[in-house]
């Protein structure tokens, strides 16, 4: 299949790599020149910028809305898109944006799917992300054998693309909160002389023996919190999009608020670049234990 | 072994008879007559004192601070112990209580061995719980038989007995989080029209599959929080104590207090005989949902 | 003076006939046309659309960032100003939204002036505001008479019109605050059987004898919330917006977050159109007594 | 009258000379000599122990609960009362504990008031406190002229002596309140680079003007904690007390808890002794600004 890929980042690129070693054809780009390169030294077409890689499959992993708005909307590429093309975004972007994306491309005739994926890295590169696929399920279904070359598993959660930005927030925001509460957890039996690794051991081959909390529990017990996999600015940046989501259906999330709040206080700190595990660092500081 | 055994409640019978299966020789008593009568049929003796239940090994499995003080420190109980007598409370307790507990038995020679455990009933049931203890590890090796009969894995957690009870409060407070965290992210979904139910399937499935998140996850969504597992009451209880431990050693835990009035709202609104999954209940409500 | 008045809401309109009363010239416009037409009637000039009230001084005094940025960005105004001009922005607006308007004025040679406003609409009228300035100190210099005739008193924040901005937001966070505060002390004596209006009566003529608390505590001890005097929809703008002033300069505010919460919880139940005062039926029906 | 009067710390001292000057014969008692002895330099009679304070009308200004415990009910003065005896509370205590004394009173048929007040040091040499009465009306008429000794004004708020104690928790819990408010909004502007003094000066002496906000604004705006007039560690109690007495009756308080966590946060980097208005110190230090 003819596919433009937009956005090589650390997620972006494996992706695409497992797309081309599926045999497909993939015209490639992104901001910075170094990633596109080595994608075409692969067998990919390097595109200079986001319009040359219209195709009738258009795939982005980019970082963010305003990265979407300036590559997709502002560029002419939507312009440019064959007839009976199709969009598949797999970034994380706000459900606001999502649904003016979604409007955007209907004006146009282009299809449009949100797809965004749960899994780090390790998980893009193996092709076993979970997708979360919003919008018309005819349009799902044609995407689907690329989507199966990603992923290990599609979850639909409806018609409208936004649906499944709503379902990503939400993942991400229970992915705050298990950080979060593994943090002031561990705060707690370190005043009582326990050390929180002792404890995140136990809980974490208990009740709570799920990847999130063995992945994010490790890096707390171990304090490693650089290099980063995932940034406290983007975990800001994402407990945010989920409080708006929730406001804009009137959803009160004081959970997420008290995140959001600790996230703040973390950056504040200096700490912006490090693991949003670090919200671990948080909670100690806040009890005098750091 | 000879072992007297205090509360006879949904965890402590099956506790209770597990020893009893396993050879041991039991003096039961329980506030109620009727669970103390049950097990004498099957060859438990049944006491109509605490003090009568006195025996070389003690173990109890009470509801709370005070029928842990009614049964052991005011009953003339500890008086009662054979020399060299040990003391297993496996009751979640305050931790100021088990420092309390911990000065009294010492002031009488008795060992005291604090050993709270994680899991419902059915675990229980299954001699399968995780205990957490906490005390000398000498007086944990002496009763370490009979912690195997009741539970798959014994965790210690230092040779104070308060610090397992901390232990067990910081894991309590992570189930309280687990809960609440679903019911707001399931509000959040609910809001842009998607099943908290299916969102719950994929995050249970996914990075989020442990036993933890799947029991309570399927409570939610099945909207089933009755008869219930663990009350709100006792979870606001708990949560309570928490905030305490915290508090004694100086350890803020605002996702704790935003748990807390939740669960104390969901009780204000007449549900706080119903397992504390119906936070989700709360989460709905503060959303216009219910 | 000649001077271009743009809104004429409940709050513009009085401003608007103070400076008339005083003698000078307007020029005014208004989305609605009966404002505007009410307004020509006592010898302003009416406009048709913003472009026309170009005048060497124009003050704005418009519901929120989007009408400011249609009439006066979107709407060629800024370009039809003459040599000279002054622009002084009396709304609440977002810090960001400041100075996104503070360089776009700079960018056309308009001197830009921020001043928010502190009093209600009896005070608007008396012309006795509160004047929160951010800007030039010689620009505020040459329109200081028009905002002597508007207000009792001009307070500078800074050189920089988005900290008047940031203050206006910070003052109404306190009285949202003070609102909220009383509704959560309101439910508590209630819970105890002492009417709130008692209460509130002793506090508000003891140690917080003040406006804000004799207003608000008064509307909440009579149930008053409507007709409303700021409606819950536009308390949760602006605590949002002071959320978004504190997160620009990574500044947490948990109170904010939780007000926040409170007040999305009110507009969730249908109460949006109530004056924000009304978190006390929030406060109230968290715990049961509504 | 014959007046017995227990505990004589900064603000009992005060209380109990006014009594004097105003021509009362007084008892004195407090656990530590040098205070008593002061007084009895100025015409009381000092007494060794509580019980010799028995007289016909006992007025009681102690620290916490475990001081009026151990000195009105563990000390066998109750007992000691001449027969019709009054006793007057003036002593912030938890409302369960308010029960039970009023329980333990009425058990010994003596008659008990609780007249919390609202007031510091300066305002009770000066005999204007502000009494917040709770009992039988007819007891407080009985002591109403010693009231008016020490008070501007009695508010009467129930039959039930625990509802003053209530209201009295609800007005510290808003003092509480107002001064994390101001540390927040402080933190705030001053991350915009206006000085927070400038911005409560204004706020004070505009709809904030208030006892409550002018005094402790001026500490913040001074940065000026210690000598502290009311401790964070006093205050985080009262914060508890005041969460107590809404859990009771099934009040959730966000706001206080909130409140709770940050004062809890600044007694852990070791400011527990600084004045409560060191709440700033809290939000600056979350903001990165000190």
């Amino acid at each position: 299949m003819d596919i433009g890929f937009l956005g090589l980042g650390t997620m972006g690129a494996p992706m695409a790599r497992n797309l081309l070693k599926a045999g497909h054809s993939l015209r490639v780009w992104n901001r910075g020149a170094a990633p596109r390169e080595a994608l075409a030294r692969e067998g990919a077409h390097a595109c200079d910028t986001p319009r040359q890689a219209a195709a009738p499959v258009l795939i982005s992993m980019l970082a963010h809305d305003q990265a979407v708005r300036e590559s997709v909307l502002d560029s002419g590429l939507l312009d440019a898109l064959p007839e009976g093309a199709i969009h598949v975004n797999m970034a994380t972007v706000s459900v606001a944006f999502a649904r003016e994306l979604a409007d955007a491309h209907a004006a146009r005739g282009v299809a449009y799917v949100a797809a965004p994926v749960l899994g780090r890295v390790d998980v893009a590169q193996a092709g076993k992300l979970n997708i979360l696929a919003g919008g018309e399920p005819a349009d799902i279904a044609r995407v689907q054998p690329l989507l199966d070359v990603l992923g290990a598993r599609t979850w639909h959660f409806g018609a409208r693309p936004e649906q499944a930005n709503a379902v990503k927030l939400a993942a991400n925001f229970c992915l705050a909160s298990a950080i979060g509460t593994m943090a002031e957890a561990g705060a707690l039996v370190r005043g009582h002389d326990v050390a929180p690794a002792d404890f995140l051991a136990m809980l974490t081959s208990t009740v709570f023996a799920a990847p999130a909390y063995q992945g994010y529990g490790g890096l707390i017990a171990r304090q490693q919190y650089s290099p980063a996999g995932f940034k406290m600015t983007l975990g800001l940046k994402d407990v945010r999009l989920a409080l708006a989501a929730g406001e804009a259906k009137h959803v009160p999330m004081p959970l997420a608020s008290t995140l959001r709040d600790g996230l703040l206080e973390g950056i504040a700190q200096g700490d912006g670049d490090l693991d949003w595990s670090a919200l671990a660092k948080v909670s100690a500081r806040r009890a005098g234990q750091a």
